[in-house]
């Protein structure tokens, strides 16, 4: 008999990336030459952590009180604020105008995640993913007694798969009632897809379809790579400016990782943003996501919230990183179109990528190639069916070597 | 009909110490003659947040990866060993030969208790607790589908009462066939009452009765304050190494706090502490846990754990930590002994009361004598049966004048 509860005793983390990531750190640490992509985090190109010195600059300025007292569990008016401001940008005022907001801190994008799958979903039910997908999706769920179903990220074109999802939706909503749906993108993790502004109308429109009639429908948006996209701020902007028209029964709710765009990881700092035309839904989200924040971690990194607030508050340090921003955002471009020449050169095939952290082969014998490559001094990360390669920590010289190595072993 | 899932319309923090803080802290802006006894955290005499040279000196030691970088989800083996240093003392080396052991990073205690919640009890089933408690751990429960049963903490002697609680323990092990325990020890939140050696050897023998017969036994043990108990380091040390007694089905979770221990409430780091006899129990501690906090938060702060780290295995800097220690937790004993003697003069009755951050006094109108005490620019906490004076940030002068404020409102 097991001393832990009983759906307690299957939870094993499967995730490999922490584990194989480890592996190629230390490999790194013997032999220089090691290739590692495993990492989820932005390495420069001398290869060091990329960390934005309007970050530094801002933490130098803090008192002791904005670095170490308890902040409260939404965290303040000013963090809200910021965060709206640079989330919604151009249309901030137009979008608090025409819907309800709230904000509610959270550790990393991930605390924004587990919030909402504790709150939305009955046990028993099943959130909708991608087919391809950041793995932990599933621990989530599990860990809020769900389970999931998937829809086909690509129709045969490589485009998103619309037809799929409005099935998909359609057979959830006769069997529980209720929807929750993910949406990563831009940049989705593993491929680099992103979505077009087409496909997102498209989206939207078949969403309310499908709520018209009252179902509760929940938008989770993981917004990670949001500062990524290779088109800049405003087009991931203009696909949110469209959450303007989802219908009264639908709340989308905006997952935001400081770690990705502030480069924050450990400090793990992020917010849910919900977003709806009923009034209702924003106070039960911010009542409910309270709760289960303080009835889970009991409040956010205040040093990650001051950071953030200062940041996006003061003209300058905003500026400052707004430029930082596109200098570390040109150099993933200019590796992920290095890359793709290179596969384009020895025919490589690759998941539909337009920009982003990661890039994706599809393999039916992963662990195989990755023991291969390994052998080769390259660490990639082997999943389900696609090796993933983490643009975000390697060199452009690296992006030009590996689509051949890749190619040799698949 | 709700957008929410059905176990999360009720879900409404209905805690008031967040909301009562930030009334007294405004109200203090104001008017600099308020006392705000509301804040779980240390203050010094001159009104200012305590915060540790020692750990800035670390801080300003740290580079960027060990700020920012991700940590891996249970934490570095080198974070595992600095806690066990810590929080074993003296005994490391005993208790270690003795018993089975891992560590879990979280984000403060409380994501310790959240964890241990999750995975060690049913849903439906009740967790045990102090009739006098920190009722965040009921909205812990509540978070994984349980409820909670409380033991009477004091007997008609003002001392723990180990009969209650054995009563209570024989019921939930009739019940639901396993239990988990939560004792807030020593500087209990929010009377301040310190359980005796001789107290813990009786709850030892009766949780090893209890579960002889293979009851899977958590002893969730909360030691929050323990490194401000009036005795000192070691008095505490010397009950935990009675955990060395227990039996083979029992696991003794500790929730470690980095918030009280080293003053860094804000940058949210703790951990569990997993021991036992049973070595299948430390591996399964270690696979659910690692699952739960990767699905509710991804990973810890990794800077919380450096400056823990670089503390406790640095002579230098663990020697400065401590003088620190002692010269705050001397104030904080100096603040107690002031109130009682106040107390007595005015005949003011308490809650049995040794040391630690909180003191509380019966009481059967709390929000009565509350509004009662603004009129006269003293803040407290009116809890459901008691009011929490907190000794951490007042001053000395403050602590002689409360008790006959609050004496003349009762």
């Amino acid at each position: 008999m097991s001393i832990l509860a009983k759906h307690a005793v299957n939870k094993e983390d499967k995730s490999n990336i922490i584990t194989l990531g480890m592996e190629a750190k230390a490999a790194k640490k013997k032999n220089p030459k090691v290739i590692n992509t495993t990492i989820g985090m932005l390495y420069d190109e001398d290869g060091s952590l990329y960390t934005f010195d309007s970050v530094n600059k801002v933490i130098a300025s803090l008192n002791n009180d904005e670095k170490f007292a308890y902040a409260s569990t939404p965290g303040s008016k000013e963090y809200h604020d910021a965060l709206k401001h640079w989330v919604f940008q151009d249309y901030e005022a137009e979008i608090l105008a025409n819907m309800h907001c709230a904000v509610m801190a959270t550790p990393g994008g991930s605390g924004a995640i587990g919030n909402t799958l504790a709150n939305y979903l009955n046990p028993g039910d099943k959130v909708l993913l991608p087919n391809y997908m950041w793995s932990n999706y599933k621990q989530f769920a599990y860990e809020s007694f769900e389970s999931y179903d998937t829809y086909t990220l690509f129709n045969e074109e490589g485009n998103f798969n619309l037809d799929n999802l409005r099935l998909k939706m359609l057979e959830l909503k006769k069997s529980q009632g209720r929807i929750v749906l993910i949406i990563n993108d831009p940049c989705h993790n593993p491929t680099g897809y992103t979505m077009s502004y087409e496909e997102w109308i498209g989206l939207i429109s078949e969403i309310n379809m499908l709520s018209r009639d009252g179902t509760p429908f929940v938008l989770l948006y993981d917004m990670a790579y949001i500062d990524y996209d290779r088109r800049g701020l405003q087009a991931s902007r203009d696909n949110i400016r469209l959450f303007e028209n989802l219908n009264e029964s639908v709340i989308a709710i905006l997952a935001f990782s400081g770690s990705k765009t502030l480069g924050l990881y450990g400090l793990r700092i992020g917010a849910q943003i919900g977003l709806s035309k009923s009034e209702e839904n924003i106070i039960e989200f911010a009542r409910a996501n309270k709760f289960s924040s303080r009835a889970k971690w009991g409040s956010s990194s205040i040093l990650g919230m001051n950071i953030i607030t200062k940041i996006f508050t003061n003209k300058e340090y905003e500026e400052k990183f707004k430029s930082e921003l596109d200098y570390i955002r040109d150099i993933l471009t200019t590796r992920a179109n290095v890359f793709k020449e290179e596969a384009a050169k020895v025919n490589l095939k690759t998941l539909p990528f337009d920009s982003g952290f990661f890039i994706s082969i599809p393999c039916d014998k992963p662990m195989e190639v990755y023991n291969a490559l390994v052998k080769e001094d390259l660490y990639v990360i082997p999943l389900e069916n696609v090796i993933r390669v983490t643009l975000s920590s390697i060199s452009i010289a690296e992006c030009k070597k590996i689509p051949e190595m890749i190619k040799r072993h698949l």
